[in-house]
């Protein structure tokens, strides 16, 4: 039941390797077929290459095959090569001749960058979402946790105050940067590329606005062969948007994981979200938190995976790139998941008060008191010599109440700015 | 001449390891921390941390500074650690007790990331320039040769006609989605760090807004910790937006490179921008378009490179961080370079007429005539088996002049709403 | 059946996500676990930690177990975690507390460990025996078409004459430079990891030398911590060695599709091999060797996929070290996948006679032509010249029968060298 | 000065793109291209191309240039397209006619190649030779602080007794593992690519194997193909050999960076090597390990960054391939010195005793208490029960002189294998 078979029986042995998982990837993919294809119908139905009524029965035996793909009953058998030619076998099957003319005027090649764009567009959303809700998570711990002091530290080495509060909005502030680029893939996936067949158009009088507008694209990707440029395209955009939440992600669940530590000991979670050992009661092994990191990693060496696997193909389209789904595919999957256990976990975490109480941290305070002086008029440098003086003599006491009042200080967290850039970029 | 100099002698060595090639790349960002030094002073005298008189003379004695960097007359010697130390010397040298105070309520740490923002703001409006200098041209080509016909290939195999319009304008549309990622990455720079110290703030009293003003920023990154984290994720998503150009113009180069083959011949150049051998009068190396593929392959790493660096280090500076400049840097540079090259050497591009003439392209008509059938009404696969037939039997004969009509076809490029969508993403 | 639960109902989700896919990926690796346990087992009992006879029965139930997952009936169900705890449970079920005992002396952690390098050993083996098959065929391509002429290219220009013989066995002595990599992977896997426990050894008397004589390693990993550090580090060398291979095959793969395009016709293959499109019989499209080099291009990024996920991880076990099982063992499938369908196609490659008949080809030779001229005592710049105004002319007529006679060119391919060279690495 | 002119004035702007730093790169390898041509003009003496007179002459010559080399006086000025071309000039200048001879059956491309294997080669000796440093002084260390203790972490918490014997000697043993990487590359540079010429050898009567025994290769690489397509191999497999001892040494670096915060506090470094502040006394900034760390890291990403720039690049010559000079040299030269800082600093460590008598360390020592109770009979999973519950109550006292006897663990280092295994890698 290959689309491209012309007789010859090709060898089991290469229709598994040229396969692949596709199958079990188009599961997935397979709803967003299904409402291109009902586009493309009504389409050809508009501009007469099928009758009216023909269009009609497309349109609704495809809605039949949309719903069993919603109830999950929807499969895709070894006989078939792709979702594609299932689908439309389907249609056949009921529609006989008629189900024949889906494929007019189209071919798999912009099939498939129709569907993938479309599904690429959904799960943009849902990861921004997803973003939208741990932002307002760690902006809710920043005002909760914002007194709690915490040391900060440049190099690794105790250097000066910082707190809960600055530490959950800092990551919050980061995120909106992340949304930048979910949204410039956003944009680059939101331009309908159907009609570009097999990358060059076709002589077939279509209507390309008419499907533009029925499946919400924002625009055309007017060039076919910039449409079936697209396909890698779109998928390494959205990379970088994956890369860029994740490279966010992975840094607070690296600082999760150190402060975890009783080397640090600056915050707790509930057993459920550890793993430990009765012999080692102490032990909370951060596995939810390593994974996170770990797998935000992995997310940020995607666009590199995917720029090697289209690098220096010319243009036009190269079966090389059907390898782009079964990496972005996962990887989207990864990424839903490392938001949601993220913001799941996070919301239990427990910080520990007066952690600066050890005399350890003392000396956290030694540059604010340095600024005081400043304050009175005494040049910098030479304040910091007279400074090291009195530390180097045994004088210094720390002043542990001096404040900090300037926007996004650890006094003044600005936390409604931030929420108001984060309703800035959602629009 | 280190600003961390306790009176040890820090050998040599480690000096050379450390600074490693500061100085040079330095020179390149000095002038943006003038700028930002300037606005700091200014925003010193203004809040009374410093005389309104002292502001003043800062500022000025800065400008004479900033003169020198314009005229090239500006050195960093290996005295100095960095551009900052040799800056503050000049003031100090000039102003006495006054040149210290520049320091207050700043640090390094913020020096850098403001300087460096501000740097990447200037670079990637240079880079939006460039790319719309070539995507004019790309139109104009397009326009040009509108009605000149290549080959399409899909799997490197004829398939289908295409046209120099399309091939040249799939270009120019594709560099449209290039640009929502440098303006992406433009967004993430264009937020003030300045004011963030060592990445925890300070207990100074000063005004973060007027600095962002001042320095015209778009918004405040508030977070004191985001800011500093900033650090190295600005210069990624800058990566980013190059990489994303970088990967349509190695695509072009590849093209280019190909399409130059005797083999293709659908191209040329004038021997200026070939290199050739007098014993081989056929050969034209087309090194320029080879290296700006090579480069622009390699532009598409830095993102990696950047991650490898910044990957699992915990929030807080690192000194690590200090290897993103001698990757960026040069980056940018390349960028531009191949920008440049491309638009110098693009619009000599020698356009071959009649390459469909050539019979081994008759059966790129193939699917056209395939398609007249349809339009006449026979179901699509009945159509294929029966075309199939007729090239069998050896009855078939191209049909070159079919039309081809709908929206970004080869008969209908779009070029206006194509180039409508660029004016848009410029704003 | 969480070995490390300790009462508490860790929630579904948390599960799933740490979890992930390892119960399939662990039916690959079971096998290796059971021969690692017996050899433990035996070990047992030899040092006096358990009777022989209670290390007699563990190795004989492990026996069934891995009887079990050879004929591909063990499963590893939602119950459990992993295979160690399967196997655990299995043995328990049959033993009771002696099923127990052979968890004595030894931690998950290196379970892992010695199962994967095991599993490695294994598979690096069968690549390189895949690798001697594919370099055995391009030598035996290389003999048969000797003497079938085939344009160089140099910057994609025609150049110089090349042949198959030299095109085939060109890649056969690649591949002996990418099992250097392969067995230097292997040299990094030969080295027994257990006993490590939980990456700091225990305070058993085991017996390492005993279990690495039983697992046929070649040497100890002696230091415990450097054994633990081996996790992620093996599975990257051999990343590394595939990497390699995958470079190579890569590259014939584009030289493949590169000559199948009507614009080379160099090669072709049986229509078994190739898909097409009974509208474009001239169609035959390099599926096959499109997904070969598609498939090897990814492979390529993967040592720097785990590279990513490792960067700036402490020592000591951190659980991102999972998900390296999740991207070596499906490399290893897709390397072996690739090599067998490259031996298995090429085998059936058809090679064109004639080639250099057409005329575009004739400039090839005058690099010979010239060189002639230089023996006969010109120099080589004044050769040149001559030779460059003679073309210029129209004087140039090629000498196509010129011999190449030194090493390694297309008239002495030196093939029995290049097979010694391969024994040599065989060893 | 181009040795491709025709005659044509390219653009200078062109010049500087295709050159890049090229010339300066050059300097580094001058001596090898020096090198080489001696023994290329020996070899065109000893079959006949030249007299033995010109031979002689030339290798004199050359014998002067290598000494301008050595002084560092040879400059390549910008009339210059790289080193081949000034070192031809200055032979013709010296000798004439016989000067130009020097260019006989041989081309820019070979020289390229096996200047930069010689270069490889003799740099990967280098590398080798300066882990082997590193290797004898963490076997020093280890021995010397072998009894002192450390917590040995999973997951970043406290889990097991290690020791500062463990930790150096960890790091050494895994040390060998990158030399198999080292050596594997060392093996691939180390094939004759000289006569390949154009990358398809020549006409010419050329004795490659006596080039091949007087540059001390220990074979040719016979293939001319694939002795060009080593370019960028070769290179490749040198960055993987450095990935491999870069991943080692970024790993110890972190751990030092880790170690040295006030919130591990276990080692220290002399006030040299470290970068502090007067006002912050406390604050030793490990500057050189973070930047080793950020090299190494960096370094990492090299064979990704050849790869992007080699990738689906047909065979044959293309100019692209400059680019992977300016990879290669800077990342050796990276390479080399971080293991000299390394080593240079690493001889400095100041070791903490007693850093176990702290009692958040005690239950560092449970497991082993646990595993006393399993030697005396008691089932693992028992003992730990009840282990837990001694815990639980507050009865566990920690058994601190417990021993650890087995090969490579914290009681039998086993620094002679270890040590014995590294001199069978250096053979």
């Amino acid at each position: 039941m290959k689309l491209w078979d012309k007789g010859f029986s090709t060898e089991k042995k290469i229709d598994h390797f040229t396969v692949g998982n596709d199958r079990q990837l188009d599961l997935v993919l397979a709803k967003y077929d299904v409402i291109a294809s009902k586009a493309h119908a009504q389409m050809l139905g508009k501009v007469g290459l099928i009758d009216e009524a023909e269009a009609k029965s497309l349109v609704k035996e495809l809605g039949v095959i949309g719903k069993s793909i919603e109830k999950g009953t929807f499969t895709i058998e070894d006989d078939f090569e792709d979702m594609h030619s299932k689908i439309e076998y389907l249609l056949i099957e009921k529609l006989g001749d008629v189900g024949k003319k889906i494929h007019t005027a189209r071919s798999r090649n912009d099939q498939v960058l129709v569907a993938t764009q479309l599904y690429l567009k959904d799960e943009l959303i849902e990861i921004k979402n997803q973003v939208k809700t741990l932002f307002d998570l760690l902006l809710k711990l920043a005002d909760k946790h914002q007194k709690v002091l915490l040391p900060g530290y440049t190099h690794l080495q105790i250097a000066m105050p910082s707190s809960f509060g600055l530490w959950f909005s800092a990551y919050a502030e980061s995120l909106v940067d992340d949304l930048y680029f979910i949204q410039a893939a956003y944009k680059v996936t939101d331009q309908n590329p159907l009609g570009s067949a097999a990358g060059y158009g076709s002589s077939f009088p279509i209507d390309r606005r008419f499907t533009t507008e029925t499946l919400d694209f924002e625009t055309l990707k007017y060039n076919v062969v910039a449409a079936q440029m697209g396909r890698g395209k779109a998928e390494r955009a959205a990379a970088f948007g994956i890369a860029s939440v994740a490279s966010t992600l992975g840094k607070l669940a690296m600082d999760i994981c150190l402060y975890m530590s009783q080397n640090f000991d600056f915050i707790s979670f509930p057993n459920e979200l550890t793993t430990g050992s009765s012999i080692m009661p102490h032990k909370k092994n951060p596995d939810v938190f390593e994974l996170i990191r770990g797998k935000c990693n992995k997310l940020q060496s995607i666009p590199n995976q995917l720029s090697m696997i289209m690098t220096n193909l010319p243009s036009g389209y190269h079966r090389d790139l059907q390898l782009v789904k079964e990496v972005i595919v996962p990887s989207i999957q990864d990424m839903k998941a490392c938001l949601e256990m993220m913001s799941f976990s996070l919301k239990e975490i427990q910080v520990k008060p007066n952690i600066l109480d050890d005399p350890k941290y003392d000396y956290l305070f030694s540059v604010d008191t340095l600024n005081e002086m400043v304050k009175n008029g005494v040049p910098f440098r030479d304040s910091y010599k007279s400074m090291g003086k009195a530390i180097e003599n045994g004088n210094f006491k720390p002043k542990k109440d001096i404040e900090h009042t300037h926007e996004g200080s650890l006094g003044n967290l600005c936390l409604e700015e931030i929420e108001a850039k984060m309703k800035k970029v959602l629009g």
